[in-house]
Formats: C-alpha cells, sequence, structure tokens
C-alpha cells in the first residue's frame, strides 16, 4: 500500500505552502491565542481535506494561490470542527497530544473553536468567488446540524438508517464534497467536471465516515486504541448496528441496552451480535458500493497524476485500519 | 426619553421583514433544532444591531432586500455570540427565559451557536458582497477573541487599560461598526459617507460597552438585575475600576482582592471603592468623549429621519439605566 507522502506527490509543494499558511495566521492577535494556534496547527492530521482540493484542482490549468487559500481554510474548518467536537466529547487526548479542552478548560476552547470557524471563514473571501464562500458556510451549518443530530439522538431507538446516512453526510462528507467542488470550481474546471469532483468526494466521505463506523466494531480495544464500541455505547447507531438490527428483529440486545445504558452485560452482548464476521462484511459491501460509484464519477475525468491519487485514496479508504 | 418604537419608526418596516427572515429560517432542518432556534428567536432582544444597519442604508436611495438580508445577519451573528457566551458563564437566564444550555445542556448550545454563526453567515453571503462578507467574517473573528482576552486575563492584574479598549473594541464596537458600515455599503453611499457610518457606529459601541460596564457598579442589585460589581467579582476589570486604580495607586483593594478572590470582605471594599461618584463621573465623561465624537461624524451627514434617529440612539446611550 502507498504512503499518504507517496500519494500526496503530485500536490506535496501546495500542502507545503498550506502549512506555511496556517502556521502564519496563527500569529494575528494576542499571545495566548497565538499559542493555542500553534498547538492546534501542530497537532497535525493527515491533510486529508485540503490534499481533495489541490488534487481536485489539477485538471485544469490554474493559478495556484487561490486553491492553496482554499485548502488552508478547509482545513481550518476541519480542526474547528475537532475542537468542538472534542469539547463536547471531553476528549483528552487527539493524535497523542493534549487537546486544547484539556489544557485550559473548555471555555476556552469553545473560543478558539469559534475563531478559527471565523478565520476559516475569512481565508474562504480570499478567494473572491460568491459561490464558493456561500458553499463553505451552508457546509458549517451542515457540520453542527450533523452533529447535533448525533447529540439529540443518543440512546432513541427512533434512530434509522436514513436518517445516519444524513448525519454521516452531514457531518463528513458535506465537508468533503466541499472541499473537492471548490478545488475544481476555483481552478475554473468545467461545470460537468465540477460536478463529477463534488459527487466523488461526496461519495469518498460518506465510505470515509461508514469505514471510521466499522472500524468501531473490529479488532481489540488494543487494535484500535479505544473500547470496541464506543459509538454504541455511547447510545450511537452507526452502519453496522443498523445491519444487525435488521438481521435480528425479534432478539436484539441493543434496544434493551438502550434501556438500561448502565448495563455492561447487555452491552457486550450487543456488541457482541454487531460484531459479528458476515454483519461486518455487509457493511463494508456498503461502504465499497459507495467507493464503485466514486470511482466511476473519477473516469469520467481526464488521467493524470491527481486521478491516480485520487483513485489510490479511494482504494485506501477501504483498506485502512485505523 | 423617546421608546425604542419612536426611534426606530424610520425602519420599523425593515425590522418586521428582518423579524420574518429570523423566523423563517428557523424551520430549514430537524424538529429539535428548528424548536431550539425559535426558543432563541423569541427571546428577543433590543434589535440595536439590526436597526443600526437599516437606518445607516438610509442616507442613499437603495433596495431594501440586500440591507434586510445584512440586518439579519448582523442579528444572527450577535445572537450566536450570546449562546456562546451564556454557556460559558454557565447563565441559566436571558432576558427572562431560560438559555438553551439550561434547557439542553452546554453540548446542545455550543452546536446550536455554531449552527447560528454559520446560518449568519450564509446571510451575508447572499448580498453578494465579497467586502462585505469578508469585514463579516472578521468581526465574528473580533467577537471570540475579545471574549478570549476576557477570559484568559481573570483575575490578573496585567489587564491594561488599553487592553481594556481593545476587548471592547472585540467583544462589541466591532459588529457595531460593522453592522453600521455594511448597511452603508450595500445602500450604495459613497466611500466617505460609508466611512462615517463606520466610525459613527463603532464610537456608539464603544460608548454602549462603557456604559455597560459602568452600569454594573451603580445603584443596588435590585436596580440593576444582578450583584453589583459583577464584572470585579469575576476577576475582569472594566473603566470604572481602571479610573479607581489609577487614582488611588497605592492603597488598591482590587489587587489585594485578586490575591484572594475567595474574600468576600476585600471585594467589597474594592467595589466601594470603584462605586464613588468621581469616579463613575469621570467614566461617563470618558463615554461622553466617545458619543459627542460620534456626533460630530453623524453630522457630517445629511439631515433626515434616520439622522435624527441615530442622534437618539446615541443620546441614549449615556442616559439608559438597564
Amino acid at each position: 500500500m502507498l504512503s499518504t507522502t507517496e500519494i500526496f506527490a503530485p500536490i506535496q509543494e501546495g500542502l507545503t505552502r498550506v502549512e506555511a499558511r496556517l502556521t502564519s495566521q496563527a500569529n494575528d492577535r494576542f499571545p495566548f491565542l497565538s499559542n493555542a494556534l500553534v498547538h492546534v496547527y501542530e497537532t497535525s492530521g493527515k491533510r486529508f481535506r485540503p490534499a481533495l482540493t489541490l488534487l481536485a484542482a489539477d485538471f485544469h490549468p490554474h493559478d495556484g494561490v487561490k486553491v492553496e487559500i482554499m485548502a488552508t481554510a478547509v482545513e481550518l474548518l476541519h480542526i474547528a470542527t475537532l475542537i468542538h467536537d472534542d469539547t463536547i466529547d471531553s476528549s483528552n487526548f487527539r493524535r497523542g497530544k493534549e487537546t486544547l479542552s484539556s489544557m485550559w478548560g473548555r471555555n476556552v476552547a469553545v473560543l478558539v473553536g469559534d475563531y478559527i470557524f471565523a478565520s476559516s471563514a475569512t481565508f474562504v473571501c480570499d478567494t473572491g468567488h460568491v459561490g464558493v464562500i456561500r458553499r463553505f458556510s451552508e457546509t458549517i451549518m451542515d457540520l453542527s446540524s450533523g452533529e447535533l443530530r448525533e447529540l439529540v439522538g443518543t440512546f432513541s431507538c427512533d434512530q434509522t438508517v436514513d436518517g445516519y446516512y444524513k448525519r454521516i453526510y452531514e457531518k463528513t462528507a458535506s465537508l468533503f464534497s466541499t472541499s473537492g467542488e471548490s478545488g475544481a470550481i476555483l481552478s475554473g474546471a468545467s461545470a460537468e467536471q465540477a460536478q463529477a469532483l463534488k459527487e466523488f468526494s461526496c461519495e469518498l466521505g460518506m465510505a470515509f465516515q461508514m469505514v471510521d463506523d466499522i472500524l468501531d466494531f473490529e479488532g481489540t480495544e488494543k487494535e484500535i486504541g479505544k473500547p470496541v464500541g464506543s459509538d454504541l455505547s455511547q447510545g450511537i447507531l452507526t452502519l453496522p448496528a443498523f445491519i444487525a438490527m435488521e438481521r435480528y428483529p425479534k432478539e436484539n440486545p441493543v434496544s434493551r441496552f438502550f434501556d438500561e445504558p448502565e448495563n455492561a452485560d447487555l452491552l457486550a452482548k450487543a456488541v457482541d451480535m454487531v460484531q459479528q464476521p458476515s454483519i461486518i462484511d455487509s457493511a463494508y459491501a456498503i461502504a465499497g458500493e459507495r467507493c464503485a460509484r466514486a470511482r466511476g464519477l473519477l473516469l469520467t475525468l481526464p488521467k493524470n497524476d491527481s486521478r491516480d491519487s485520487l483513485e489510490e485514496l479511494l482504494a485506501q479508504v477501504l483498506e485502512r485500519r485505523s
């Protein structure tokens, strides 16, 4: 399997400039805020979303600056979301580094998150493209709406698989979609190509989140670095749980666990049921259908290094193990 | 003294349409979120900021729709800020209604606040004016930066009067400034008029916040509806406290209270010192200077009903008692 560095080779210089933009943005205000921002930006993620923006721009000759500004914006938006998510989940660590809320308290984390949300919007404005700016604002609405849908639905048996797809679109695929589409639009791609890259990115995001949700049930606590079935233990139903509940409508420990959320035995039984290989396989098959559709969209685009990278990214979504 | 309804008479119809836009926006997503938004929008504020946008637009013949969209955006931004502020302060009530964080918990409040921030930005995009959109995003950065400055500075004797002015610019005057300036720009006012209305609104906002901070030390708990000196009790220095500390550099109970924040006697002594009529008068004099400058800027504009309303608003800032 190729490393991320290898996949991102066609856009490595652009990604480096995105990092530089993040760093220079950290020093705009007063020392406390700068320190907080530097801490956050150094908790380096995979830069998956800005890479998508840069790769999606590569189907049309273009001035790189606007696309790189956009790539910086989508990464900032992702970071802001993570900060508020960690605050809500009371998580103390992210990628091995202490979270803002753990270091300086939830109130600081809420405000630094707000600042980064706003900062991401300011970057988008510098693209000068009102359509892209508006889509970006709608994406922030999607992200908070998706998180809220998840939060208020916990431990409710009214959660549906349709609601699940809406939720993962809002909380994950929406930003993937905007990352790809905006790269295409700002590079001057045709409306058809921009639409194909938007839909490709959306399907990639849907599959990415489904696999994330499947991994939550796979392997052992040691392998995945958190308790197996942590979504379920928090009262959140995801794809494998929905498949299990559909397959065993009568004898279902999930709803019994939701009635008694303190009952560890019921949780263990529910996780056991969902973890069955046939259920995990079915869930991967559904994620695989999204990837197949994404690949079809990709093949409508001219072949180049970036298309190869996007195809490789897609393949890795199904193969990743963390 | 004129009532707010009388002052807002020239723009009453526009304000009604702004209310209608707020209400219709509440129904975009799923029922829980709609209920939360309706609850928040019904906690009706004074609509001071959207009024400023509408009044500032009245110096140039214009299509009202864009200006009303902008007015809706500034009110949404203000509401989002209040929700995060209430969450941070753990406030249970605002204008006599229960806060979101009290009703549904802090996590819901953080996410609903995020949603409204994003929603405000989406409204601004519909003005189609990239300059206004960018200024709006910068204002969101200002608001969170100002709140953060306040939060991390509490109980520190390093707080300075210059830092105070920066902080109240960021947390209050910045949005006033953007409210007025954007109304002027979107109405097609000349650059000079837009600049005058921006500066007028900024000074109005600075005076408004100073008076707010003075009122925190005036009268009794019964009159102002919260404990006297609540800012100081939370470790926040404001204009009257800075004047008192400058006047009595040697025998100052404020720094002694900051060393012992649990000591109610020291707090009472500090409040007594700041409450002295001569100190309160000096603070009003400084706010009055801002108002005088604002009035001067207003007089450069052609006289009309809206200018009269803006002048009346300014007069009321110094006279208000709650």
